[in-house]
């Protein structure tokens, strides 16, 4: 059936950041859908964002682009323009070397779900707050050392 | 901003498909996010199904994968499994080549509201309940004859 049942597919909050960063998205819980379900051109992460929690640390890719649509709730997106509040029904684009690093905080009480659209990175991947590159095959550098 | 402007966004109910097999869908309103928004590793559509209306007739595709997310309201997913009621938070995924027909109904008294995500189609694609062909480059066919 095409409809995905959720709650059969393997829900984690793993993450590759290095310590102290990955503190912010550890209440980051999120499922693959696209290889659950058989999709292979793009990927999809189905995201609860428990209360406090951040979507990443704030970042932007060279080479892929991203898209995320608000399932419920609501939290706060934070890019170099600005701080916007998205709720359930809010969409977002995130084009491919932009520059302008973005994230989903959540800075309310309630669960925020949301999907997000993009493909595997190929490319670096820049965290501009916290001074660190993710070079893929390479890893995570942070003020310009190995993490 | 990266947050999208729904509302500034160009919306059309424009169909290609032959009489009488535009009217299911005469009532689905729809918004092209990935040129609006400067994306291209994919495509996003925001698409309102007034009641009444269907996302497309039931169709697979014989060379691109697709994603729905529902974002408000409720519509019917019709496939070869069945009838699934989907709503608000509900996602679904349709593979590539899997020859499983699929549409969505709208059969509820208020608008659903939902996003797509797939690839420009190059390939294929069926139309099993009314024996219609799409062929890139060619046209719709309906009982083997061009459209």
């Amino acid at each position: 059936m095409p409809k995905l049942e959720l709650d059969t597919i393997p829900q984690t909050n793993a993450t590759g950041y290095p310590a102290p960063f990955g503190e912010a998205v550890r209440g980051r819980w999120y499922r693959r859908l696209a290889p659950a379900a058989g999709l292979e051109d793009f990927g999809v992460s189905h995201v609860v964002l428990r209360p406090g929690a951040w979507s990443s640390q704030r970042h932007w890719h060279e080479g892929e682009d991203e898209f995320v649509a608000i399932l419920s709730g609501e939290a706060v997106l934070v890019d170099d323009t600005g701080e916007t509040t998205m709720r359930a029904g809010d969409c977002a684009a995130f084009p491919k070397n932009d520059g302008n690093g973005h994230v989903l905080q959540n800075r309310s009480d309630a669960d925020c779900v949301f999907v997000a659209v993009g493909r595997p990175a190929q490319s670096r991947c820049h965290y501009p707050d916290i001074d660190m590159v993710l070079t893929p095959g390479e890893g995570y550098r942070v003020g310009g050392k190995p993490a």
